[in-house]
This record gives structure tokens, C-alpha cells and sequence, in this order.
């Protein structure tokens, strides 16, 4: 299933990677107790051996959506009880979307991988890009969204080596969601793309990847107010809660303190 | 004052031009009764011959503001009673982004020439986001908002010829938010720069541009569902919503049926 | 007739601006002893009042090309005795092109202006490649070619304050020739559109900019081994050189040692 | 070893991928008969089980290069006897450069695989790229040159699906050599990195992707002129023949009659 996405040190955040939205609430899903079966029986496609957890979503997105219903954003009605995957659910960006998504009464899948290789991202995010197009394309689903979570460094390459290859890897994220769009577009669906794009997102992943010096990895995060996920989540919810006709191919966000 | 944008057909709008959010309320505003003499007392270096007319706001903002006070978008109280500057604000995105600050009880002062050039607009947007940002330091704002109407076209230039000069002028405003990025924080501020790069837009610019051929005009905003300046405004209350830590650089956005 | 570039401190040099190359020899020029009434007559258009004086070329072209027909570069045969014009040409990049293409044989007519506005730029530039362009379709030129003289500040905006804004015109050239590009195209002509973006490139510019501290004008250029005009006339005699059906659209070229 | 690019339909050619330029003339070599045994002997480390040939360079180098010495271009004299490893050699962009720079009196070291895949191109030419650098390093060769063969899809993404994945490639080679040409500048070294970016050109590989159907094949280079691997090989020389002050980033170039 979607992996979680690696990430480098210098703009280190968990990916979420692809998130699709956009299912409608069939009969069958609606009277399983939990959503992570959901999962094998809506989507089979989409499980494979690659696949290590699915991620209990915070609490049953049913009850929550109707607990937290008067939080609905503007906007945001026409989601309610729709199906969200979401990626990299595990932490970071890709829990934040996860919470948040659920708050405005969607259903939530989430999956992660605990391992992932970042060259493999690419690849992986097209395949599920295309699994997720197919999965709404079988229900008529006209009127999905797919959500790359890109980065800054998909539009300009930032000066420290370290994060280069995965710039590179990026900059791949932007291409494929203009080809998406396009290809959207061109299958005659409303079915839109976006993408999100921000600079550095304060997370665990510094942790990781200065596993053997964690005062680096705190520093990392210390040096400016970073961007918190929940920020990210706030711009996929943005995303999501505009009209079916406004399609916002890329949200391009940095801390104000940011300097590169 | 900050002159409207004339707008090249294929892709009609008028341009809001840089829309300054930030300097708090003085006790000299609050006496006043009208924003519009506001202009001329709070900021009287804006004001020029160039000024054809300071457009009245939809009704007193700060009434407005009381009215409509349920109303208003979580993160949007910090920007209550503080005073936007709305340029191109005669109609199109420019008074969409007026009505929708008042909307969130701010305070508007719109203004917008009649005749636009399009090739001064750089150099007009430049000086304004240049004085926006001296009455800003005046006021020890630190927490103010730029916010510079762009386009698609600021990215990549359409295949069509009539908008090529347009296009030019937009990459301009692309590279000059991104200057502007640099120094506000080069001076240590934190005052947020954002570019909007709508798509096609209905607005009534296109029967400008053919005002022989009403037909035509028609047709550029028939063929598919194109944005509406609100849409635009929606976007603008997001980027102020979000927290001041958050800078969104661009939101890039086009009718889901736009093709390039 | 073409301005020459008033250029700002960081990346400074004279621009050369749009280079005209391709109207075919007619028998009125080959008579006249110097180049600089020919464009009087040849080009009527192209001269205004702005024009502050036409640049005596090197040495007579035609003499010049017998002269140096040994050195003709392969693939500039077909350009022999045709006629460029070239702006800027009072100095730096400019002059350097101008005495490159007398040196491959051609006819060369440059022209400049000793007081630039930047901003003024950008129009100029539209207005001269508009003239070159109805100039070649009156004569017939199918293969002409029309160079813009761009920047890397026309694809990234580097962080030194005091060229954010010759950044926006740059970025405003790259759309410009795009532009070019496709127009010439649609219009089935194979006259091609190129630019050229070279990076820090040592000229006497900084020594106008900074005409108070001539230390610090002379460090531009003294912290790496800039790129000489000769680099970017080289540049433009590849891009020449090239068969017709080969269109180079932009070469970015920097300093081995420039780091943004 | 580098292994060749399969290249999808729109615009098809095999890719040449990374080209190293540089490593000094070993004595081991220049007892060498032949170039393909020195690969292994001189690059141990390039050579690996996913290797399918080491393709013999037309004609002896050393000869063609003394018999060819009268055509060596302006600014390739100091290329004259050293070494150049070509990937992607056996045909297309990768053969027609491996010629033009024997004619320049290099020796060449030409490699290809039979089966590419696409998506792993991104990660092979990352590691190609890494070997080439060592291998510089190791003989303190500190005027090397890396060019890597990108193509205008790494720029902008064309309005074709079938090339949207190998678009994303593209696009990250575009970030890689920018990456590179970083890292190999905070490395201190004068070592240069290119990517040239063409268009349209013509290969034998539309033949391959539409092995079905040679009548498609054949038209995706009948509507019209393409480039021809010629015209890479020459950007590649013009980029081998500046000064080495000079770093050419990129070339982008299209037939003259492209559309997109």
C-alpha cells in the first residue's frame, strides 16, 4: 500500500505521500465496526504485501464526524462520510491530515510503512496515483481529489547536498501532479489534483535520520518556527473545502522565517 | 494610487494588484466616519494624481464587522478592525477581496484607476508593495500581509499571443514576490508576502478587451466554468487565516476544466 | 532604436538586449561605405528620437569578413554578409557580440543609449523584437533569428536586495521570448527565438552603479573569475550556428565559481 | 554500468544519461589497443553484473584523433587524449556523441544496456554521477565535466500521458544537476555540471515503443524536421569547448517547427 515516505535530513518531515479522496459511502462500509477492514473489502486492489499496518484511525470517523459536525468548515459538507486514504499515517504530515480529515467527518484509511526507500517514492506514488484513479473511476466517481504532498524543495533546489536527491524526488512529485491533472482533464473527470508544497515541517523525522546525534536533529527544528503538520492538514483542508469548480494545482508554503 | 490592471483577452481579469493587510487601527481611523478619508490622512503618500477614485466600501466596515461577526473564518480573528488596502477594488477579484475582508470585519480602503496599462503595472505594483511596507515599518507593523494578485500566467506562457505581454508582466509579479519574500525577511520582519495565481476568471474584463465584439467577450467565459472572483477572495482569507508563522508563498489555481 | 540596459549592482552589466540577426543583404547597403546610415535607410522604423548614436562597427564588415573569412566558425556560412543588428552595442556584452559577428562575416549594426531605465526595459525590449520581426516578414527573412540577452536573474531570483527588481524584468524576458517563440511559430515562420542567461558577467557596469566607490564595483567582479562578454558572444555564435531546424531556446551559463 | 533510457512515445530517444569528461590519460591506458578493456582496468568500480556491453568506439581514438586533429574545434585542444565514458552508447544521442567527441580527439569509453527501465534511470544516473566524481577525485582531476542528457520535459510537462512518468524523470535530472553543480562547487572543485535539455529528436526509439505499429512510429518524426542526435552532440561539444570559467547549466533546445 502507500508507503511512508523516507525524508532527508535538511527539510526532514514524514511524506503522506498520495492522499485520495473522494469514494462515496457504500452500504457495506457503512455497518463495519472499524475502518481498517474497509479497507480489503473496498479497496482490494490496493493491498499488497508491501503493506505493514493499517492505521486505526484516531476513533471511529462516523461518530467523531457527528460529534464534531459543528466544526465542519464551509465548504467542507460535501466530504462528509466520504472515504480519505490517506499515506504515511503513522506520524507526522500524514497523521495531522488524518486527524483533520476525520474532524470534518470524513472516513479515514490510513497505511504507512515503517521502511521506505526515498528513489522508491516515485514510483510508488504513481503506481497508488493510479490505483486510486482506477478505484474512483470503477464507482463513477466523478468528482474526487488526489493530493501529493510535495515539498518546496520540488521547485527550487536548496544549497545543502544532503537533500538533493530527494529534491530530485520531488521535483518528480511536481511533474507527475501536472501530468495527473492533465490526464484528469483529458478523461473528461472533475476529479482534481493538487499539490502541496512546504518548506520545512517540524517532525519526528530529524530524529531518524541523526539517529546517532539528536542534538542535531533538534536543532534542525530549532533554529526557526517551523511549520507545524497541523499547518499542512489546514492547506489540504483549504484544498479540499473549495468549490467542485476551483481545482488548486499547488500550495507553496514556507515558515515566515524561513530563509531559502 | 494603486491602479486597476488592464487585462489581455484569453485570459480576462481585472488584477487586484498588491493588496496590503496590516497596519493597526489608530485612533485617528476609528473617529473616522468613512474609510475613504482615511486614505488621505492615514496615508497620504499613496495618494496621487494617478487616484481616480477611492472606491466606497460596501458599508461601514466596522458595523460590517460587528454584523457579520459570527462569521468569521477560525484564524481570522487577529486581522479584526485592522486596515486593508484593496487596489483594482472597482470591481472583479479587487472588489471580490473588499467585500470578502469586510466580511471578516476588517477595514477596507479600496482605490483603482479607470485606465490601466498593463506595462506600468510592474513598476506600480513594485512601488506600492514599497510603500506599503515604509507605512508598515512607520507603524512598527510587524505582522502585516502583502498579498500580490498573479496569475497562471506568471508561471508559464499560454499558447495564446494576445496574453504574451501579459504574461510577461506576470513573471515580473512572480519574481517580485519572491524579491519582496527575501527582504521583508532580510529586515527582520514578519510580515508574510503571497502571490495568487488564479486561472481564467469571469470577470467583466473580457468585454473590454472586445468591446466590438460582446460575443466573443461572452464566449471566453462560456466554454467552460471558469472561476469567479470569490473564489480568488476565498483564497486571500485563507492565506491571512493561516498563523503568522505560516507565510503561503503561492496558491496556484485554475478552473478544474482548464486545459493549459 | 534599442536602449541600451541600465544594469543593477549585483549581476551587473550591460545588456545587449534583443539582437535582430538575418535581414538579407540588399544592393543599397553593399554600396554605402559605413554601416551606421544604413540603418536610416534599411530600417527607417527603428529609428527615433531616443536613439543617442549608432556605434561605428569595429571596421567595415564586409572588409572584415573577407578579412577574417578563414575563421568563419562551421555552420556560419549561411550567415555571411547578412546584416545584424545589435543594441547595447556601446559596450560590455553588447559590443562583444558586435565584434563576434563581424568576425564570422556578417554585417553588424549597433546602436545604444547612454541613459537606461531599467524598468523602461522590458517594453523596449517587446517594441524592438516587434520591429525586427515586421522588418524580416517585409523582406522575406524566413530564417532570421532573434536573441534576447537574459540573466539567470531570469529563472531565479537571488537573495541580494538591490537586484529583485532587474530580476522581475529578467523573469518578464524569459516570458517575453517564450512568447516569441510560439508567436513566430504560428505565424509559420522559421525564424527562430532565442535567450541567452549567463550569470555574473564582468563588464565596467558596476563601476556606474557604484560610481561613489569604485572598491567596491571592482569587487564584483574581483571574488571569482566572471564570465567575460567574449563568453556570452560565444554563446551566441554556437546559438547561430546551429542547423535551421535547430531552435536553442535558452542557455544558462554562470561562472564555474558562481555559487547562486 | 549506465545503462540506456528506455524512452517513452512523444518524444522518443534513447538517452545517453550521465557523460563523464575528464579523467586524465593514464599511462596504462595509452598502451592501451583498444578503449573497452581499459574500462575495466581504469573504472573497476563502473563496472558491474547489469553491464551488457562495453560498445567499441567506431575507430581507435588516438588515431581518429591525429587524423581528425586539423577539425578539432576552438576550446577542445585541451580535451585532446583524455577520457570520456559514454553511457547510453549504442545508439540515438548516446552514439552520435560518443562520435563527435572521437572526432575531437577524445578517447571514449562508450556503455549501454539493452533493457532500461525508466524509473530507475532517476537512481542510476544519481550513482553514475556519484562514480564519476570519485573517480575524478581519486586522479585529483579538478577540470572534469559531467553532462547529463535531460530533455525538455524536464521543463514543462507536455499535454501527452504517455509521457508524463518519463516527464517526472526528467524533471529530476533537472534537480540532480543542479545539485551536483552545488555540490561539486562546496567540494571546492572546478569540476562542471550540464544538463543539455532538447526536444523532439530523432532515434530509433519511437520504433521500440511502438514495436506494434511502425507506421506511428515513423510518424512521431514525420510531422516535423526533428533534431537529429547530431544536434545533441554538438551542444555537447560547444558545452566542452568554453573556457573552464565557464559552466554552462543548461542548453534547452527544440526543433525549430516544435510546438510544446
Amino acid at each position: 500500500m502507500w508507503p511512508s515516505v523516507e525524508v532527508p535530513r535538511a527539510e526532514p518531515r514524514p511524506e503522506a505521500g498520495p492522499q485520495g479522496v473522494g469514494s462515496r459511502r457504500s452500504s457495506n462500509i457503512s455497518k463495519l465496526p472499524a475502518p481498517a477492514p474497509a479497507v480489503t473489502r473496498e479497496l482490494p486492489s490496493f493491498s499488497n504485501s508491501r503493506l505493514n499496518s493499517a492505521i486505526p484511525v484516531p476513533s471511529s470517523p462516523n461518530e467523531v464526524g457527528r460529534r464534531l459536525g459543528t466544526m465542519t468548515r464551509a465548504g467542507m459538507e460535501r466530504w462528509r462520510d466520504r472515504l480519505a486514504l490517506v499515506t504515511g499515517a503513522s506520524g507526522g504530515i500524514g497523521a495531522a491530515v488524518a486527524r483533520a480529515l476525520v474532524q470534518q467527518g470524513l472516513k479515514v484509511v490510513g497505511c504507512a510503512r515503517t521502511v521506505g526507500n526515498i528513489e522508491v517514492n516515485v514510483l510508488a506514488l504513481s503506481i497508488c496515483t493510479r490505483e486510486a484513479y482506477q478505484s474512483m473511476k470503477e464507482r463513477n466517481v466523478d468528482d474526487g481529489h488526489i493530493i501529493n504532498i510535495n515539498s518546496m524543495c520540488g521547485h527550487r533546489v536548496p544549497p545543502q547536498s544532503v537533500i538533493h536527491f530527494y529534491s530530485a524526488t520531488k521535483y518528480a512529485v511536481t511533474a507527475l501532479t501536472e501530468g495527473l491533472r492533465q490526464e484528469l482533464l483529458e478523461a473528461q473527470t472533475h476529479i482534481r489534483a493538487t499539490c502541496i508544497s512546504p518548506g520545512l515541517v517540524e517532525t519526528q523525522f530529524a530524529f531518524k535520520l541523526y539517529d546517532k546525534d539528536p542534538r542535531e536533529a533538534a536543532a534542525t527544528y530549532e533554529h526557526i518556527k517551523c511549520l507545524r503538520p497541523e499547518d499542512v492538514a489546514e492547506a489540504v483542508i483549504y484544498v479540499l473545502s473549495t468549490p467542485p469548480h476551483v481545482q488548486v494545482g499547488d500550495i507553496q508554503m514556507r515558515p515566515t522565517e524561513q530563509v531559502t
